[in-house]
């Protein structure tokens, strides 16, 4: 496994591997912002899987982070992401500096429109996805993938990035994989971390509240968009140390408001119901797609 | 020469062609909004010489046009493009219809910063260089170039573009090449045919003026970039038909301001003296790049 922090560098260890294997071998990507685990993990081996060379890349990216945001705490450890990257098989890392990613300020943006950008966690994180599809798209570059794997937790950044790549014909395949969870059912995510023990048992009220609205779909066909959200938040709200952000129920990967009256049994096309709760300052967020009473993974 | 109007199939092509040629064949790139002229012929030319495959797209864009502007009238004429194109030794022309660059209304846009795109021409066509950021880099991703020409006509876009590159990783080389004129010095442009004879006429201000800056500089080593400024405004406005938009004079390619009393002999960057001017319904642009006392074609 190589670990490389220069773009120019980067650039030619996987023209040399290219070289190596092949030139119509595949190049697999996983961008991260570290602190890697096992969602991560599935990730790189859905990309072993499909492609020929792995690069993943480690970069906590400033632009997609707030003022008030968690950016300078975001939690990092490079020795213990190496060591994960190179027992899934990693072939190139790259882990570029700040400066290496951003010599100048940035004076290029690009965005995707308020109607996938503003709901959801665009609404409380301002700017953050105009920060997600620039670094993505300068990562596209650099890399220049044939796939891009991202983890269905961040349900709306996928929908956000496919759009991106398909408006702008960019070459790569996003393969969006499924939520890896705790044995509990809590989703994993970098920030967990955060979570004091207390909030720690709370925060499982995000995934039994899916739980519960997967039950209310499959027992009772009569169920509206509204009287679901309703019970989810009810749900959520059985925890006295979650405040909740939004639970919203969406068509996917539109992102596109569904009536609250309209009886899920209309419905035609993909759901998504999305949740973000804060426990203390951290926030999580977790979700599930569905299509009728099918629960979906793949978008 | 091959003519294409999908993206699909372009693709196809040029991997074609660069499997036949050998993949470390370079591709150069001449986007176009076609009713080709010699300024167009002058960077097949320099494709021709630095690239292996020349690929040349013809689309008018109506991204980069106002609601008020010309995108309906544009002049368009396949027939005498595609012999032109021809005859310049193009490899593959890419013409695609507007649904195959936008099945649908496009949700990403590519953005420079206002301090980039909002004076200049940007300022009387508020959104133009989002239009001309975003459907370049949809070419770049489609075609893939090695190398991308640009006419110093238009230097803002060359600026801009540069910007975009440069911030975003493309791995494109921008290849800006001079402006290419008429016999008595009317820079070449598709917007010409629009120019009634007397418009036509008085349209040799624009480069007359500019002649006429850089024989100021050359004479007056204490000239202020104010003092030249109003010579430039002035023998303009020798023109009856000629309505100024802008005569501006910025320091190059950052397109900073440089205050009106500073003498051009204390300048040390490169700077433009740019300039668009309207006779009747129709806007010109010309401008020269200069480093001290000499023209600079090279950016």
């Amino acid at each position: 496994m190589i670990v490389v922090r220069e773009i120019a560098k980067l650039r030619n260890e996987i023209r040399k591997q290219q070289i190596a294997s092949g030139l119509d071998k595949k190049i697999g990507f996983v961008p991260t912002m570290g602190f890697l685990h096992e969602g991560h993990a599935s990730l790189l081996r859905k990309a072993r899987e499909l492609a020929d060379i792995v690069v993943l890349s480690i970069f906590v990216n400033p632009i997609q982070f707030g003022p008030n945001e968690d950016y300078e705490r975001y939690p990092r450890d490079e020795e213990r992401d190496l060591a994960l990257a190179e027992r899934e098989g990693v072939d190139i890392v790259f882990m570029p500096s700040v400066e290496e990613m951003y010599p100048q300020p940035i004076k290029t943006k690009v965005s995707v429109s308020a109607d996938l950008t503003s709901q959801l966690c665009g609404a409380s994180r301002p700017g953050h996805f105009d920060g997600v599809t620039t670094v993505v798209s300068k990562l596209f570059h650099i890399v220049d993938p044939d796939y891009a794997f991202f983890g269905l937790k961040d349900a709306q950044q996928v929908a956000v990035i496919q759009q991106m790549v398909q408006d702008l014909s960019m070459k790569v395949t996003i393969v969006p994989c499924p939520i890896v969870r705790e044995q509990d059912g809590l989703a994993l995510s970098s920030r967990n971390v955060y979570l004091e023990p207390e909030q720690r048992k709370q925060a499982l009220v995000l995934s039994q509240s899916l739980q519960l609205a997967k039950q209310l779909i499959a027992t009772n066909d009569n169920i509206t968009i509204g009287e679901l959200q309703e019970q989810v938040v009810r749900h959520i709200e059985s925890a006295p140390l979650a405040v909740i952000d939004y639970v919203q129920i969406l068509n996917f990967p539109e992102l596109s408001l569904i009536h609250p009256s309209t009886p899920l049994s209309f419905v035609q096309n993909q759901i998504i119901i999305a949740l973000a709760v804060k426990f203390g300052s951290t926030r999580l967020i977790d979700n599930v797609v569905l299509h009728g009473k099918d629960v979906v993974s793949h978008v």
